[in-house]
C-alpha cells in the first residue's frame, strides 16, 4: 500500500518508554494503573501495555469498549455518564468482561430505570474537582448518599467508589499550577473516601489525568490512575511541563508546497482534518498549531528554532517564521515533521499511525 | 444497522434549496459553476449537483480528485497547489479525466520537473489576494510571466488562467466587510486578467469562496465560481451574514447526558471527535462552539434561546445558558441537534449522514 501524505508517524520506542515510566510511576505509588485508550484507540499499541502486565483500561465510549474487548481486554471503565442508548451494549458486554460504568448525578441515574441493566456491572459515581464537566459537586453529599442507595438497592449494580478528572490541569502554565489543583481534588477525594469507607470498605478513588500523573509524587487517598495523552504526550504537555517535546512520539509528515520568504511563510499539505484544530497561546498571545521539524525519510529531530504554524485551514497549514534562514532552508516538495498541540484529536483524525519500518497500525477509527 | 449517538443528520431538501440557489446566482451572474466537493466529501452529495446540470467539480486534493472520478467526474480542478508526491495520480487519472492542476509560485511549478507530467492537464497560476495563505502575490508580474514561459513550454501543460481564494472571508463580521474583500480581490484579479488576455485570450478567473459567493451580486471580470460550504453552511456563515440558521442543512444529534441547574449547564456526548473543535466569538468575547436545537426524532427545530456550547473536549460538550428555563427543559437522556460551527470539519470527523428517513450517505472519510 502506497503512503499517502500527511501520515501520522510513531516512534514506538519513544511511546514504549513513556509506557514504562508510568508504569514504574504507578508501581512506585503502589497505585492501579488503568491506562486511558481513547488517545490510540488502537488493539495494536493496547497490546504493548500488557507486555508491562497491564490488563484493565478505560475508554470513552461503549463502542471503544466493544471494540477492546474483542481482542481480549476482560476488565474495563466506560470513563463517560450512562445514557439510555448504551443499555444494548452494557447487557451483552456485561456479560463477558468486567464492565464498570460511571454516573453522573442522580439524575443521570435516574435515566437507567432500575430494571433495565440486567447483567452484573461495576459502577462509579463521578465526582466534579473543579473541572466543571461532568460530576457531581464533591459537597453535594445529599445526593451522592441518594445515588448510593439507588444503587445499593439494584442486584445487578456493584458500588466501586468514586471517579473524577481533574481536566482543568490542561489549562495549566506550569508546574505548580498543575500541583495545585492537583492537591486540592486529593483533598477532596479523600475526605469523601473517609467518610463513605466506613460503610464500604471495598471502595475505591480513580482519577489521574495525564498532567497530574507525569508531574506529582503524591497520589495519597488515590488507589487508581488512568491517564492516557502520556502515551503520545504533544506540545500541550510539553507547554504545561508534563513531559519534554522530546517525549513527544507521534508526529504528522507533511510536504511543504511553498515558500514565501518575501512574507516569512510556508505552506504544508496539513491542516485541520489531519491535525484537528487546538492550539496553545504563545507568550505575544498568537496562536500555534505545531511545531515543525526535520525529517530525515525515517524520523524526526528536534524542532526547528524560529518556526511554528501560526494557522492552519482544512488541509493547508501556515508556517510562521522569525528566523528566515531556517525558513529558507524549508523547500517545496521536501518533508517536514509536525508536532502536535493535542495528539488524542490528531490521532482521531488520521485513524492509522505509521513506525519507521513502515508498519501500519489501524485504530477503531480506521477510515 | 443500529443508529449509534452522535450522528450526523443531513436535511435533503435544505441542501437541494441551497444548491439551487447557488446554481441560480451563477446562471444569473453568467459564471461557470464549478462548485468545491472538500465540504461532503460524498459521491451521492455530488451526484446531487448532476440533477442541476452541474458537470465539473473542484477538490482540495488528488484522492478526492480520484474518488469523484470514480463516480463518472470527467472535468475536475485540484485546487490545492501540486506537490512531487502527487504525479503518480496525475499522470493517471490525466489520461482519463480532465483534470486541472495549481501552481502556487514559480518555486512550487519547479518542484514538478517538466518531463515528469506525461499527459495532458490545465494548469491554473493561484493569486493570493490578501489571505496569504497560497499563491504568489498579484504584484509579483516578473514571477507570473516566468511561470507562464514555463507553462507555456510544456506540450502537456495548458495554461487554464488564474485561481484564487480569498479565504480571509471567512474572518469578516458583517456583510459589509465580505464585499470590501470581495470587490478589492475583483480590483485584483481583473487588471492581471486584463494584462494576460492579449495574449492567452482564453483563460478564465476561477474565484469564489462560500461568503463573497453568497453575499455578493457582483462578479465583474470572474469567469467561474468554486464555493463548496454553501451546500450545509453552518454558523461561521450565519454569523458572517451568509446565511440564515434556518439554511443549515446538517446538525449533530447527541444525548443529553446530564444537567447541573446549580451551573447552569448540560452536558452532551458529542466533542471535538465530533464536531471538530472551531468556535466563534459571542460579543462579550467567550467562544461557541454550537448551538443547541430541540429534536423531534426527525428533524430539529430553530435553535433554543439562551443556551450555546461554551466548551467542548474529546466527546464531551458544555453546554452553557442564561435562561434557566430552557436548560431546565433539557433532560439527561434526551436528544437535542446541535448546529455546527464549521460544517467541513464535522462533516470530515462524521464520515457519513443520515437523512431523516434513515438512509445513510457514505464520503470518502467513512470510518
Amino acid at each position: 500500500m502506497a503512503i499517502t501524505y500527511p501520515f501520522l508517524l510513531l516512534k514506538k520506542e519513544k511511546c514504549l518508554e513513556n509506557i514504562k515510566k508510568m508504569v514504574s510511576k504507578a508501581e512506585k505509588n503502589n497505585l492501579m494503573f488503568r491506562p486511558h485508550f481513547k488517545t490510540h484507540q488502537s488493539i495494536e499499541i493496547g497490546s504493548w501495555f500488557k507486555e508491562f502486565g497491564i490488563n484493565a483500561c478505560t475508554v470513552s465510549s461503549f463502542p471503544m469498549a466493544k471494540y477492546f474487548a474483542s481482542a481480549g481486554w476482560k476488565d474495563i471503565t466506560v470513563a463517560f455518564p450512562v445514557s439510555p442508548f448504551d443499555l444494548e451494549v452494557i447487557n451483552t458486554l456485561g456479560q463477558t468482561i468486567h464492565l464498570n460504568i460511571v454516573f453522573s448525578s442522580f439524575n443521570n441515574l435516574n435515566t437507567i430505570l432500575n430494571d433495565n441493566i440486567q447483567c452484573k456491572v461495576g459502577v462509579y459515581i463521578e465526582l466534579n474537582c473543579g473541572h466543571n464537566r461532568s460530576g457531581i459537586s464533591t459537597d453535594n453529599n445529599r445526593e451522592i448518599a441518594l445515588m448510593i442507595n439507588c444503587i445499593e438497592q439494584n442486584d445487578f449494580l456493584q458500588f466501586k467508589g468514586f471517579i473524577a478528572h481533574s481536566g482543568h490541569t490542561y489549562n495549566s502554565k506550569t508546574i505548580e499550577e498543575v500541583k495545585a489543583i492537583h492537591h486540592q481534588s486529593l483533598k477532596l477525594l479523600t475526605q469523601i473516601k473517609l467518610f463513605w469507607k466506613e460503610s464500604y470498605p471495598e471502595i475505591i478513588i480513580s482519577y489521574g489525568d495525564t498532567p497530574s500523573s507525569s508531574i506529582s509524587d503524591n497520589f495519597w487517598g488515590v488507589d487508581e490512575i488512568r491517564p492516557g495523552n502520556f502515551v503520545f504526550y504533544d506540545l500541550t504537555q510539553a507547554t504545561i511541563g508534563a513531559c519534554t517535546t522530546d517525549d513527544i512520539a507521534v508526529a504528522l509528515i507533511c510536504p511543504i508546497v511553498d515558500v514565501y520568504l518575501e512574507r516569512g511563510e510556508a505552506i504544508i499539505r496539513g491542516g485541520a482534518v489531519h491535525l484537528s484544530k487546538d492550539f496553545i497561546l504563545l507568550p505575544d498571545g498568537s496562536k500555534s498549531y505545531g511545531l515543525i521539524c526535520p525529517f530525515n525519510g525515517k524520523s524526526w529531530e528536534k524542532p526547528y528554532n524560529g518556526l511554528w504554524m501560526k494557522s492552519i485551514s482544512q488541509e493547508h497549514g501556515v508556517i510562521a517564521s522569525n528566523d528566515i534562514e531556517q525558513l529558507n532552508a524549508l523547500k517545496p516538495g521536501q518533508l517536514v515533521a509536525i508536532l502536535p498541540i493535542h495528539s488524542c484529536l490528531t490521532a482521531d483524525t488520521m485513524g492509522e499511525f505509521y513506525l519507521s519500518d513502515g508498519t501500519c497500525i489501524t485504530t477503531m477509527r480506521k477510515r
